[in-house]
């Protein structure tokens, strides 16, 4: 069995454990009373508190924790939004941030503020200057991840963060992915983590606030961990997933090497193992142990439930839970392939025979997603004036791609072919396969049912 | 070492410790994936959610688990209120609930909503007819606690969810300091309740919303639990406070007896061995394991520090946490003496030899700290009139309360005795003083600084 999933949640690291063990019979009492089980579990909290700020490169009277990443999102940005009301109510974030820091912005806009999403290009980075360029007189904050979760793209932050110090807007950096590895540099302003991603335990996340930025936090009043994060603390698991932070931070620069090369491996031969894939994210700029990649003609969900077959644990952007079927908001916004997408995150100490055999196994994988899916299917196809129609009206993606593909050939170049399909995926994956195979991408047009795309045949 | 502040928080109990150990290796992957380790942990997370459940009194698809018992007040008190936004905006909470619920009733108030806080009688119960005459034709929630953290009552819970059943409206229980002992009883509508109380692991509260209830979870939008609890579930906890919240259950009604005759020789016993004591709460309908009481001419929080060097961990009403120095608005709306408070709050398995030996220690422990406050202190003692001033002005009480005591004798029966106090905690405790005394009191007046309190000599 190998667990390539670490960008959900990565095993809990043996440091973590032991501190866990450690501080259950002393970390349970409150840490605001004041007799002696509670000075016991406050000095506990506080070197819990000075270690994960020493490896945040923060203050400790700076850092909070939360009861998850995702309350540290949602924290932060309800804080600092309503710290700076005064300036105005626009938020900022990137195109490809994960779902708390968008859900975060959904119900800032529900609320009357406003959003911008900034694009990305192909590889899932942001451009410094079109960050700038989003800024306005009345932001309130922005928002940039670190790197991203399903592609492993660096963000370029330190930039983000000097040409948002410049207009006096605050950048909140959204670390989950990242801070395992190292601290994030430049002059951001808040930051928020999630230790279950760096191999500390769930039920802890951290949430940064310099000194300086203007923080008021929302919800019912609670005295605990500075008014920043309501609930009675979870000290054995501070304690676990700040020692775990220094415990992998010790190791990461030895683990990065290593595991950037496993991914390069992965990067390299995937394409030439297997026909018609894209390598999606930065080949340079990206997380150690990140690499994604999509197959053309495959269906994600079928080709991991295929891979967790082989033993092999790994997650798609095509619909990657167990409750949504939807492309992945990033993939859509890289306008990459989203079909057959997988995700490899490789857990530190992932061994290199499991990678290997990963390898070796996934070529037959995808062909036998893709057989299932390419047995024949009743395509009416109809020649009407010079366009050849296929309706793949209530098919689901990789369908109409493959379908499309079955009968380019049978028009002649500079001839047209119009697909008509209603679901939503095909919006992504229809101009992606023309950039893949050197097609003309023409457009779309909304038809009786679904839509249309229009597809010129070029070669 | 004797810790008798359960009502804080418990120590972790040996099953929840095994418990989050065993889950430790199945409970840390996500368990919304589809791969083997997902599902294993949604298999996890799914049997603790049914034994949760089956403790409650509940259906498993009505329970979710939240980081904290916090989380779960807060959010079932704003989910709550949001789904009966169209009936109203009026909340019904008793005057003696956490601080949790209080918080919630305030933001809910400065967000434009109506909010009446039931008072308690002496013993620190709410009356189900007075509870009745507060529900309004625009009322969307009405909380009620089962029982009280600081002083152990049981309030009437049957009653109330009768009396708001039959007016519509859902009530939401606090069942944090009841749910080890057992299932709430009665026809409630939400249910909030809390792991660490009952021995169970920090880092996860319940939330149930009960079939039928209108809920609109608040927030920005989360799959997980339901949508109504935001972050990564932390499943080795939530095993274990499952596991625990069934352990405790079955060792509940022997251990229920014992800590109830524990508890009842220091109702009995402390004010036969300390002058001038006064036990709050109802005396029958009670915790098994919480008692409380307030020594006149005494202060809270060096008594505690007192009997914290005896070795006894307990906590106190009057100036109960390092960041708090006001008196507990509990003993506020009881009406009952505040000064000197202390609170017993024994764990399942409290020894009898250390409740025997705090007996033997706490008329010592309370005799030291009045006679470090009796000691003479600078009064200026004026006849004016007929009136006796003192002024107490800038000492904090019990020194009022203290000084008081020594002039009542210098007055004729019949005659006034005016006390110039800016300690908030005078209002409460000057009173309750009267009333075990004897002496009548006036009431209060505002004085150039700070407030007058009059008293009569009566005998």
């Amino acid at each position: 069995m190998a667990y390539f999933d670490a960008a959900s949640s990565a095993p809990l690291h043996p440091v973590a454990r032991q501190a866990l063990l450690a501080s259950l019979d002393e970390g349970w009492a409150d840490p605001a009373r004041l007799y002696r089980e509670g000075r016991r579990a406050r000095m506990v909290l506080d070197a819990a508190r000075e270690a994960a700020a020493e490896a945040v490169g923060c203050r400790a009277d700076e850092l909070v924790f939360t009861s998850s990443g995702t309350r540290a999102v949602h924290s932060g940005i309800a804080g600092a939004l309503a710290g700076r009301r005064r300036v105005g109510r626009h938020l900022i974030v990137s195109a490809v941030e994960h779902s708390s820091v968008l859900h975060s912005a959904e119900v800032h806009e529900a609320a009357g503020g406003t959003v911008t999403q900034v694009p990305v290009d192909r590889g899932g980075a942001v451009d410094p200057a079109a960050y700038g360029d989003a800024l306005r007189a009345d932001t309130a904050l922005a928002c940039l991840q670190s790197a991203n979760h399903e592609v492993g793209t660096e963000q370029p932050v330190t930039e983000a963060a000097e040409v948002c110090r410049a207009a006096g807007v605050p950048l909140l950096v959204d670390a989950a992915q990242s801070l395992g590895w190292g601290p994030v540099e430049g002059d951001w302003s808040l930051l928020a983590a999630s230790a279950h991603k760096w191999g500390g335990p769930a039920g802890v996340g951290l949430l940064v606030v310099r000194k300086g930025v203007r923080f008021a936090p929302q919800g019912p009043v609670d005295e605990r961990e500075s008014g920043r994060a309501a609930g009675f603390e979870n000290i054995p698991a501070i304690v676990a997933a700040a020692a775990s932070l220094r415990a992998v931070r010790a190791e990461a620069a030895e683990e990065a090497l290593r595991l950037r090369e496993l991914t390069e491996r992965i990067r390299v031969r995937v394409p030439r193992a297997v026909p018609d894939v894209e390598v999606v994210g930065d080949p340079v700029r990206r997380l150690p142990g990140v690499v994604t990649f999509s197959c053309l003609y495959a269906d994600g969900e079928v080709l991991l439930h295929e891979l967790d077959r082989e033993g092999f644990s790994v997650s798609s952007g095509s619909s990657c839970t167990s409750s949504t079927l939807t492309p992945s908001h990033v993939l859509r916004a890289m306008g990459v392939l989203s079909e057959g997408n997988v995700r490899v995150s490789l857990p530190p100490g992932a061994a290199e025979e499991d990678v290997e055999r990963f390898l070796t196994v996934l070529p037959g994988a995808v062909a036998a997603v893709r057989e299932k899916l390419g047995a024949p299917v009743a395509t009416e196809v109809a020649h009407e004036q010079d366009v050849l129609v296929v309706d793949s009206l209530g098919k689901r993606c990789p369908i109409p791609v493959i379908e499309l593909a079955k009968v380019i050939g049978d028009v002649p170049v500079g001839g047209l072919v119009r697909v008509l399909a209603d679901d939503e995926a095909a919006r992504l994956d229809i101009p992606a396969w023309c950039e893949m195979r050197g097609q003309e991408y023409v457009g779309e047009e909304p038809a009786d049912k679904g839509t249309a795309y229009l597809i010129r045949r070029v070669g």
